[in-house]
């Protein structure tokens, strides 16, 4: 099973998804920054996730249904809606689609089950939750939410600090539980430690349960060089407490992560991050070409990692 | 000021658009037909007049943007939802407004003026009411919604009697009572008399407001020879206790109609409904062309008439 985020996290999930069977991949998914937009419920990283397993993906972008059109969008801008937040045509279904069931009660984790279905994804996605949780960040000018900092304000202001509120009222979905405590693996996958992660650990009870997982947890570094591949990872690590590199993410992690892979760039960080008690994996963590993200799944699938 | 429903009552709107100054124009709308589709708010007469005005209309079907795309709706079918209600991208945005400012607590009458104001239009359109009211139609199968009668079961089904739901709650929209009053003309355009103009009539104090103005009150008949120009109007008439002819429609609008235009096919009619008070013009009332509609709407503003 996989923890993720959207974009960085859905190249690793692509990758197992062309190496292992599809119907033992369990993915679960960060919804801290699902949004309501124009009144639709929007779950970005959901949405990734399922589009990647879907082969819908917009590839250049990393988000979105390849070859989407935005006429509605263009139609709201008329109408005088703000339109930041990019939805596509096809997108727009989607949330329509998942709106309208959670209006009639359905919770999310059923919603995505039935978009699955729909869209012939044969693995199980789950939400971390099917309660409200909603990342916020506080920043000189006040709080914000993650999508006005990341996608209006293009994580350009200072970050304070950053809460998940509803979290203390939130439950895992129904079925991950069992799922941590039942994988042959478990990977955390490259994704934003603070605001994709993060929020999948808070959750009560998610991080003991990978604690006491007999499973293998590896987690991928989501950076190089204390840099993130894309995204503000490395910006963000500060409000976890620890420093933007691979052993402030070692640090974060270290209470149930058993393995950390790291790049090659970052392997003389290896002493200080075993002296943690985390065991280091140093290879190539770069996911540019699909065969990177099949080879890097490959790594993570052999037994003896 | 013009009372309509969609599409037949479009046809007039558009005459007068083109004869008269746009801003002496005030229009009311059924809102009876509105419905909830895929969690969104339609209000389809509203949007017929709307996009009739704004010069979007899509002039083939009567209804919808022109040009529109259909990338939304198509994808909502490979997700599994019904479909039967067809609504284009561009149309899907006005219901997102539309929705989402509902949902922020603005009264349809405030809605529907921004949504005019941002397309341009500068007359006033007005939803019959704030209020939400139903038409629903008995059928030996059981009641059903206007929408689901007339696009699902295009109309087939044998109707037995109909209601509005939640008319006696409903206030006619702020400023319609006093633009009755004031109207220099008040037209009963050739909509359905049981749903479209009905619904208006039975917002509480709008059938007396129209009996005691002081502009004449002319209707334009939506019928000839006993059969509507499109739609059920002949079949529905039943519901009124009146028979499907141009004398049911003057015994159904005689205590609030001064004039009544029919068709010089019914001219033989002249006599049996001026023995009912009302008073009659015999022309052509077909609109099949814009210079058809154009020709009844200054046959209309003639102050002689």
């Amino acid at each position: 099973m996989l923890l993720t985020g959207g974009t960085g996290g859905a190249k690793l999930v692509l990758g197992f998804h062309e190496e292992a069977a599809a119907e033992d991949l369990v993915v679960v998914c960060n919804t801290a920054d699902d949004s309501v937009v124009h009144g639709l419920h929007v779950s970005p990283d959901v949405d990734t996730i399922v589009y990647t397993l879907a082969g819908l993906i917009d590839p250049a972008k990393g988000w979105g249904v390849r070859d989407d059109t935005f006429t509605v969008l263009d139609q709201l801008k008329r109408l005088g809606n703000e339109t930041w937040f990019r939805l596509g045509d096809r997108d727009i279904a989607t949330h329509l689609t998942r709106t309208r069931l959670l209006s009639e009660g359905q919770p999310l984790s059923r919603v995505t089950a039935a978009l699955c279905r729909a869209l012939g994804v044969r693995s199980t996605v789950l939400p971390m939750t099917d309660q409200r949780v909603e990342t916020r960040l506080a920043t000189p000018d006040g709080e914000i939410s993650f999508q006005e900092y990341f996608v209006k304000a293009r994580w350009q202001p200072e970050v304070l600090s950053l809460r998940y509120q509803g979290i203390e009222e939130s439950r895992p979905a129904p079925g991950m539980l069992e799922a941590i405590a039942g994988a042959a693996l478990v990977v955390v996958c490259p994704s934003n430690p603070a605001t994709s992660i993060g929020p999948i650990l808070a959750v009560p009870g998610v991080r003991q349960a990978l604690r006491d997982t007999p499973a293998r947890v590896v987690a991928v570094s989501p950076m190089v060089q204390g840099r993130s591949f894309s995204g503000p990872a490395h910006k963000l690590m500060v409000t976890l407490g620890v420093e933007a590199s691979v052993t402030g993410l070692a640090e974060a992690y270290r209470d149930f992560v058993d393995v950390l892979l790291i790049d090659t760039e970052d392997r003389h960080l290896r002493p200080a991050i075993e002296r943690l008690g985390v065991r280091v994996l140093v290879t190539s963590i770069r996911m540019d070409t699909l065969e990177d993200k099949k080879r890097l799944a490959r790594e993570l699938l052999n037994p003896s990692i």
